[in-house]
């Protein structure tokens, strides 16, 4: 079975779809809809088509799942529901506290269209959940640990470049080793905000700035940077072209659990990433839940689903007696 | 809802199964089967019967899922479809070469019973084959990695077991470390046998034993030990008992792939075990997709199962609001 995609929004997140589109057989990217005029948008895929994000209703029939590719704060609330209504779609909604209500109004949409919606898909939330997921399934009687990094911040990045005489940055987290070495060693610490991630700092300066009072800001910043050891450096824009223009990320989820009759054997269970490129991450997992909802659907489900709701065969381009024979 | 378990097999897989149940509230150990006198079998759970396996039938409406604790060799291809025919049934099969074959048997009778069966649940196969699953679906290109390890292997030291003039023996399987720091590093090498792992072997002797001919003949061991670089160390019986009397395991599943237009960004997804009892971590994931069987078959749904074919959600005694409020 093949799958017709569409995307909506052409940021790192939609370039990283289409990137990943063309390393699945089974997929084909149809269409890409933009907010801007299409005359000015040029994509990678010589057989797909730019639209402005208007038309999307003329592609009900031609498009068989619609990836979602805007942001969590302003564009996914409103995007989702709406187009779950006309399409299957897939989103990367990342704003945990928000879910239940995005789910919700996002459940009634879909169902009302007879389609199915995915959510939250990606690496956290996604891969990272799934994986609390099954380690507390399994290990009832345990402590989560999560650690993210090494890795480029956006918003962070976003934080240092609003003060007054930055002229660019980057901002990294990092785990501390120690601490995930503790935690690895089944010894289950309480760990501070301070004492799992530092923050690195690389900044450009408006010409004849001040740096002393610029890295006394960062550093001092509440909740950004207050309560974390904070390092700032200050490089030229070249440097920062050069060395810092790439969005890795990454990260460790960790499971410290214990069984026997009274808990006497640790078991530690661990995933991690270490991702060149975030967006690029994030799209191929939205790939791999666009196949399971067009499946899905196929079969005559619909409504809001999550990660946690979906069987791992649907990933898969592969069948399940392949999957048994190769993979189990 | 509450899930009534019976346990056939008490060795330690089935023990294991008896610690998991006791830290699951949804759980309760209703009955243990065993081949021997069941007056010579005492288990630790006081509110649960021992019974010979001849009079399992007799357990049918008392019994939501019955975990099989047998041994893949002969037990479950024996086993899993004759109880799959009047329970939902739990198996931890993992001769990997033969479980489409067994998964076809138990099919026919789960069917034909209107049961749930789940085989080859454990962490490899089982958490491991999710992880390769999982993995590859979301990185199309790239290479497996599964290393095993620090752990005691139980064939290998069976194998040492049956020299002659071996007393005792315990074999450790150990992963290299510099070969799964070139994993991690993306560098997608090939590695042989020799490379990805050594074995280390704690061996007591019979009095009068020929320490060189045991160690030369451990060593040349066609494939157990000829393929690797095998450490020999002679210890007492006392050694033994007091320094290698636990049954640790673990290991690592690597997934080190490839996005972008022109694959030019690496991606490495890790999923690691470091488990101080293996057989009481397997057992804790059986009880977790026992909590899925009886789900699943409560649905309406029969026949045979994997992990693959699962929604992570099964999984867990929690509703998926508050998954999706705590975990997502």
């Amino acid at each position: 079975m093949s799958t017709r995609i569409g995307i909506i929004g052409y940021g790192n997140l939609g370039r990283g779809v289409e990137c990943s589109i063309r390393q699945n057989d089974d997929m084909e990217l149809v269409a890409v809809f933009t907010r801007r005029d299409p005359a000015t948008v040029s994509i990678l895929t010589e057989t797909a088509t730019v639209c402005h994000v208007d038309d999307v209703q003329n592609w009900k029939d031609k498009i068989d799942v619609m990836i979602l590719c805007g942001g969590s704060a302003t564009d996914l609330p409103e995007q989702t529901p709406e187009y779950a209504k006309y399409f299957n779609v897939v989103d990367s909604f990342d704003t945990h506290a928000r879910i239940p209500e995005h789910f919700a109004n996002v459940d009634e949409q879909a169902k009302a269209g007879n389609n199915v919606a995915i959510i939250s898909v990606g690496w956290d939330p996604g891969m990272f959940s799934l994986n609390r997921l099954y380690a507390n399934a399994i290990l009832p009687q345990g402590s989560d640990y999560t650690f993210w990094g090494k890795g480029v911040s956006q918003g962070h990045s976003d934080a240092l470049r609003r003060i007054e005489g930055v002229k660019n940055a980057k901002q990294y987290t990092i785990p501390v080793d120690s601490a995930l070495e503790a935690v690895r060693s089944g010894s289950n610490p309480e760990l501070t905000t301070r004492q799992k991630h530092t923050r690195e700092c690389f900044v450009v300066l408006e010409e004849g700035a001040d740096a002393a009072r610029i890295e006394n800001e960062i550093k001092t910043m509440p909740n950004y940077f207050s309560d974390y050891d904070t390092t700032v450096n200050f490089i030229s824009e070249e440097e920062l072209m050069a060395n810092h223009s790439g969005i890795p990320h990454g990260g460790f989820v960790i499971r410290s659990g214990a069984t026997g009759w009274e808990n006497e054997n640790k078991q530690i269970i661990e995933y991690s990433l270490k991702l060149d490129s975030n967006p690029e991450f994030t799209a191929s997992t939205l790939i791999a839940y666009a196949r399971a909802a067009h499946r899905l659907n196929t079969e005559g489900q619909n409504g809001c689903k999550t990660v946690f709701d979906i069987a791992p065969a649907y990933l898969s381009a592969k069948s399940g007696d392949v999957l048994r024979a190769e993979m189990l």
